[in-house]
């Protein structure tokens, strides 16, 4: 599909695409670049590329398709050190989860010769580096494409077709109204879970043990999005600044009325709110976006895995997320 | 161990402990009763007990142990109802998720003749009802048994004994001290995650449609907390107000000073807050209370388990949850 795919940066995306790259034969040969040498043995040791560069300039070289892997706030020194060196008609792309500024900060520094078409694949788990990624975690997730008016279609096009070969459904979507749709559905439950977390390690020693003892409980939930790489999200709140305070605003006065509703006592608004919310979950596993086994599916006691009673999920009485 | 087991409300927790008694032998007999007719025939159906009763009453009849199940608000309707039917010596407790309001609710019923023992074993699901309960909901789960003082050891001991032998680590602690730390383990992420959900659950369609779209973002992760027993719950904020309040407190705070930092673009004091956080994670791996597996071993792609690289965890630059 491609002659030379490079990537730049190799963490948990950067590696996976590289996996997936592999497997399905998207592209004869892969040259992998990051700034790290530590990383940069680490995925020849993984045996992630064909070539490796500490230099992304020597990384593009002929390359066909290249990805920025990195977190976006490394995005203007990279496009500045490989803008020379990109092949005419090269699809340029990224991985960012911010498209707003990354068209601001690489648009006006690639050549025209190129297609510079930013990606988004929404996929991940909370562990990074390059031994954490593998080849199935774009497997019926999306991937969003935010070209600008005036894009060749015919390399949108191709772009998408790599990533559906990767088990991706691919979306084209304006780069403000992504950042404003990631700031609900990602930035906003990442900035919440960070702070609660952070929250519990202010704690005195004594219940912070305590905490750790009873996670179980539903704060465990929020302490892997909370485990999450510490640079990329920074530079994510960095760069969707607007999109996230505009969300953060609804989230908080909905929080405050929740906190007035438990002040007051009363008891028919909670219980309304808390119907309510059921919907959404099983209108995300219907979706295919979620899986409906209880715990998501985590081992409990001997390993057996937890069963999924649909019926079960809709009682409204006895059990439930034990508290 | 026991003669007769009685088991008042039959939902996740009580049928999980219907399953468990019966599995490791606990109880001669075991004697379900919960308030709906239609719960009822869909415990027996799932052959959960012994014999099966509307009436409260006639359940606790020679009952050497007695576990309340049902949400707390229903608890001082039910020991009314049972107070008089209870066998002198017999052990009284319960699964609530708050504990002094039980004490306060239940101890001036109660005959003088019964140990009463509130306990509450930290472990769940998001799904509820007879069916959704299974024998290891408990194992390598804490169990909080929160006896008054003068209460007969023997039969601390003989409850706690119960517990360890469906697989749970008991801990005996003051009512009011419980309540609080699981104000910020359980009540405090669960008000957050219904919140969140509830806010996007008010966005108007167009945008709520992509939300689930894309909820495998960070969003997803939320709703399955908010998919929690809506009656449950209310109670919890109905009966834990103060911890709950105090705590929520603390979180505001921490939001506000984490809000401005986004609003002044303070990249160094949020990657601090964001490295900070990892550190709970890892602890509360180590202590046994959650999977080290990526996703917590969601089914990626073709339901390959997602891998765990210990080392992976730790790294800090590259991919980490996807935005």
């Amino acid at each position: 599909m491609f002659e030379k795919l490079a990537l730049i940066g190799i963490g948990l995306i950067g590696s996976s695409i590289a996996r997936a790259a592999r497997q399905h034969n998207l592209a004869r040969t892969i040259a992998i670049s990051t700034r790290s040498a530590q990383t940069l043995d680490e995925a020849r040791a993984l045996g992630l590329g064909d070539t490796y560069e500490l230099d992304p300039a020597k990384a593009v070289e002929g390359a066909d398709l290249v990805i920025l892997c990195t977190p976006v706030g490394a995005y203007e020194a990279v496009t500045r050190a490989i803008a020379a060196a990109l092949m005419p008609g090269a699809i340029v792309s990224d991985v960012g989860s911010v498209k707003a500024h990354v068209v601001k900060v690489m648009k006006p520094l690639l050549p025209a010769s190129v297609h510079f078409i930013p990606g988004h694949p929404i996929a991940g788990t909370e562990h990074s580096g390059p031994s954490a990624g593998f080849p199935e975690l774009f497997i019926n997730r999306w991937c969003v494409l935010t070209p600008e008016a005036g894009t060749d279609p015919a390399a949108i096009e191709k772009l998408a077709g790599f990533w559906r070969a990767m088990g991706s459904n691919v979306e084209v979507m304006d780069p403000g109204h992504h950042d404003m749709v990631l700031a609900i559905t990602s930035h906003i439950p990442h900035l919440i879970a960070y702070n609660i977390v952070g929250t519990v390690s202010d704690l005195e020693a004594s219940t912070k043990s305590e905490v750790i003892k009873f996670s179980a409980s539903g704060f465990r939930d929020f302490t892997r999005i909370a485990a999450s790489d510490p640079v990329m999200w920074r530079d994510v709140f960095l760069t969707n600044r607007d999109a996230v305070l505009e969300m953060l605003g609804r989230f908080n006065e909905d929080l405050s009325s929740l906190q007035r509703a438990v002040r007051n006592g009363d008891g028919p608004a909670l219980e309304a709110l808390f119907t309510r919310t059921r919907a959404i979950r099983r209108s995300i596993i219907n979706a295919g976006q979620e899986t409906a086994a209880a715990d998501f599916g985590r081992p409990h006691g001997t390993d057996t895995p937890a069963p999924a009673p649909a019926e079960a999920v809709q009682r409204d009485h006895g059990g439930g997320e034990d508290a």
